[in-house]
């Protein structure tokens, strides 16, 4: 099941919630990834503390492992990983895009070598339903082509995206059908296609709202695009999806991205970024970024962020930090994972009190001031 | 300062209550190991949750990375790694010790090169007292030499071990002179060496307790020799220190060990052992210890010891761990290393509750019964 209500707007800026079969979710939301069955590094009492609503889960890599056996005995993902609150698990499609010269991609699905053992395998829009119901996630996505940017240096043309696009439609289709035969009490996502093309987003847009799923996803940016181009898909799709549904904007992006997101309509937002970020030490604050490996943080008793109100900066320091990333002891990456994460999820609450308080536009204009005030 | 009450005997074993300079201690104790300022993949407030009351840092590593300069400004390890329970040192002896060809040991102490960056230095009595009074560690270790077991196969003679404890004898002789001169406030153990020999063991007990130590360990042990040969000196030594002093025998061991050593009137134990084997998925419980990397645990729902309230064996099966493992989640070794120390520390709760009760016999052979069954 799924309930979305509009709670205010400021222009195309919305402010909802939405209700899964797991609980609630105050939207604008940032959702962190959890691949394995895991938000890498973090406990899940640690994301609970910092107040995240919704994790994700990746199809394809718990169907390689841990397998569909082990997660039909536990009844699900949410059991296995020890989270309780509402999961949103991804159709694989991405993932065996990602695969390339590995994969053979025809119009019943997707034929692959498994990345872990070598085994022939076999993904299709039924397949993919038919795991997710497994997994039991409160959001299921539609298994979809994730159309390329470029190929080997060349640009995808309109009518590659165009057939691309058309795919995703079918197998749309597919999904919806066998969603319903399985009897999945959750709630089906249907993905926008169409590259970089306005008129082809369009259409996929018009196919999809027809189908009346009862939420939307922008697939297809962050795949490679300069930021301009990935900025004409977002100024132009998410705002024109229907507004009693929540809309998704997939694998994006930076805290720039996530406001400029907001600013034209998306709901929830999700990336690898916080975490892959922390782990390298590449740290998000108010102020700009900040890089703990750099010398410069050695004796610098101050948190990473001094507004910051997340377990890493009440209690340890810049040069902590840089000391355990020096050292490459475990603590480092598990202390910056939570002030990322933290981060992002702060962030988003600061919208929705934007929203909440009808001053969105001013938020806009003091975040991007203090983003660029640097460290 | 330091002070040690004796609340209660059973045979050689006791329960006492010691008091640092930053908390009470109640013994008999496990600390866990924290080289760097970090227990390894564990977060400070975890180790304040599973019980733990006194942790290890290592003043070689800590001398290496971040150095003394960043120690002097955080006025020590406590601040710099946000730990305001008592902390003890050790006195860089073993590592420099462990580098083996590349130090050499004199009488006035021992030149090696950094493993770190390759610089030459020079380790002395007098520097490591002068390294942890800027650590202002609540227990100070003397710069000791750690008599090998056996070098390239060659079992350490009489003679050799005489030679290595009383090089020893020496610097805790000049380890008191200097850590009085600094005006450490905090307490300094003397380090019984002696080999495998229970006459040059009585000799470094006898010279170090006419020094009048507020603390004692006995050194040397767990260094490669055969389990009879630890249990012997362990037999011999730790009941003839002075009753009214705390005794710490260092870098043991297993469970098994502890309460043996316990049996034989020891009060403060540590070991790496609980966070590194965690990392291996080598897992202690009540019955027997587990290998989560086992295939027989993919599907198993239960925690990893039912027995058992760490945060881990109370949200976790054995078939998530198992999952983790394999896909080499960090998740993974954080959720063991809470388990193993939980474990250790449990342990030594345990004994502590059964030596005010009266029943350690008792427990002893529970202990030993539990364990034996099997998991």
């Amino acid at each position: 099941m799924l309930t979305f209500e509009l709670l205010a707007t400021d222009g195309q800026a919305r402010r909802g919630r939405l209700t899964l079969n797991h609980g609630v979710v105050q939207t604008p939301i940032f959702m962190p990834v959890g691949t394995y069955g895991t938000v890498k590094g973090v406990l899940p009492r640690s994301l609970e503390e910092m107040g995240a609503q919704i994790i994700l889960g990746n199809t394809f890599h718990l169907w390689m492992r841990p397998g569909l056996d082990v997660m039909a005995q536990f009844g699900g993902l949410h059991r296995f990983e020890s989270w309780n609150k509402p999961i949103l698990t991804d159709s694989g499609g991405f993932q065996v895009w990602s695969l390339g010269e590995m994969r053979k991609i025809s119009e019943e699905g997707v034929r692959f070598a498994s990345p872990v053992n070598g085994d022939k395998l076999f993904l299709t829009p039924e397949i993919s339903m038919q795991i997710q119901t497994v997994l039991n996630s409160d959001i299921v996505m539609q298994f979809d082509e994730c159309t390329p940017y470029e190929v080997k240096g060349k640009l995808t043309t309109e009518r590659e995206a165009r057939q691309s696009m058309e795919l995703s439609r079918r197998w749309a289709v597919r999904c919806k059908t066998e969603f319903e035969r399985l009897g999945n009490p959750n709630a089906l996502f249907g993905i926008v296609q169409g590259g970089m093309f306005e008129n082809l987003r369009q259409e996929s847009l018009d196919a999809l709202v027809e189908m009346d799923f009862p939420g939307y996803a922008v697939g297809g940016v962050s795949v490679g695009e300069p930021k301009d181009e990935m900025r004409r898909i977002v100024a132009h799709t998410p705002h024109r999806l229907p507004a009693n549904k929540p809309r998704y904007l997939m694998g994006v992006g930076t805290p720039e991205d996530l406001v400029d997101g907001v600013a034209h309509g998306v709901d929830m937002f999700d990336c690898v970024m916080p975490t892959r970020n922390a782990r390298n030490g590449h740290l998000f604050t108010r102020f700009g970024d900040l890089r703990v490996r750099n010398a410069r943080y050695k004796a610098d008793e101050a948190p990473i962020d001094p507004t910051c109100t997340c377990h890493t900066c009440q209690n340890f320091s810049r040069a902590y930090l840089h000391h355990l990333d020096r050292c490459g002891e475990m603590l480092g990456p598990m202390l910056t994972s939570i002030h990322n994460l933290h981060y992002f999820l702060n962030l988003m609450q600061e919208v929705r009190d934007a929203l909440d308080a009808g001053t969105f536009g001013a938020f806009q204009q003091q975040f991007a001031q203090d983003r660029a005030r640097g460290i």
